[in-house]
């Protein structure tokens, strides 16, 4: 029987990548998405392009707000996001733009998602060079979610504990477009942009990291640019 | 400084005891509810009504739909709620009243909601004794998330991770109710029942768990319940 997985699917080039490796690893794919009110909610438009193009089994969306308790740049719209980082400086510093335990949340519903229907992965997209400002993409902290995965289900009490695979996670934005151009990703479909424009900014930290790995490796970032 | 706390609260007799043992323990209390489309919706009110006796700081509810993948006989109301099984059976089995990851997700925002509050504690009301049959009620899987607390989020990668308390968590119900008392809970504003109904249904797991405790204290449980 094949292999059911959730795959946490924002839309950006990352979690694109994620879901058509897992489709190669002969997953069904049930891919999941999150409006909470980001500004960027934009890159919904992309998952759902995304996981269309894919045929996954099913996308489903959960809403909730994480505005209400603020604390980050990417949820409430009177903070500025960063655009004059240095890529080095990216790498070393928990910047503005992280969402209190974010990656904490989209695991959990993934958990119930994967519970609910008979799954035995969760994938996701986390990286630990370009992100690793941020706690929550680090390999320390999935070993401690799979625990979470093992003990806190029926599943993983009575069987074998949904696995959380986390195929980016070493790897650089370079070799991440590389294998995703391998697998066919349809990057004029994704989204990266932190800010909620009609075009990628093109200075955002996001947007920033994207561009310079195309250029880096002499391709074209098929998607525009307000600026660059 | 006064050390702040995100209190889970249902609007059950065992979080609402917990918001009370916070407050007794000096903290400021923030409550946190969800209305995850539950049948029995009500307990939000109940919740409310306790968040405001108890005079927290703030009461925030975070909605979302957990009826989008069903897997649970509390967000489906297709399934019966078992009525039938005897207080030793609760405390063996899984029952179909587990909603796949439902503490996970819970502690999850709880975490989110503590770091952006600037909070040092969560506490959760989780009972391995009456509850014993979810997993997610046990003290390992505790001791899991207290990991993912601390590797999670920037609050504990660089100063102290907020604690996860439990008070309740070796306690048998009958001795929940003698600490409620003592701290003075307002028990005819706390909502049990797991049915929809205007009264307690008095015949699901959590109703005959709740009237049996009082009984056998030889005290009275001062809410109504359509039969008993």
């Amino acid at each position: 029987m094949q292999v059911k997985a959730v795959v946490l699917l924002s839309g950006g080039l990352d979690s694109s990548t994620v879901l058509y490796q897992a489709l190669q690893d002969g997953c069904e794919c049930y891919a999941l998405s999150f409006d909470y009110q980001q500004r960027h909610r934009r890159e919904l438009e992309a998952a759902a392009a995304i996981a269309s193009a894919a045929q996954v089994k099913e996308h489903q969306v959960i809403t909730f707000d994480l505005r209400q308790w603020g604390g980050s740049a990417l949820t409430d719209n009177n903070l500025d996001l960063p655009s004059d980082r240095s890529l080095g400086e990216m790498s070393q510093n928990i910047p503005i733009t992280y969402v209190p335990a974010r990656n904490t949340i989209f695991l959990s519903f993934a958990l119930a998602y994967a519970e609910a229907a008979g799954a035995e992965r969760v994938y996701i997209g986390v990286n630990a060079l370009d992100y690793s400002g941020y706690p929550d993409c680090r390999p320390d902290y999935i070993q401690a979610m799979q625990e979470v995965f093992r003990l806190g289900t029926k599943q993983g009490r009575e069987k074998e504990a949904i696995a959380i695979v986390t195929p980016l996670i070493n790897l650089k934005k370079t070799e991440i477009i590389q294998i995703g151009n391998q697998l066919g990703v349809p990057w004029e479909q994704t989204w990266s942009c932190y800010a909620g424009g009609e075009l990628a900014c093109g200075v955002c930290d996001s947007c920033r990291l994207r561009f310079a790995a195309f250029e880096e490796l002499g391709l074209e970032d098929p998607i525009l640019y307000a600026q660059r």
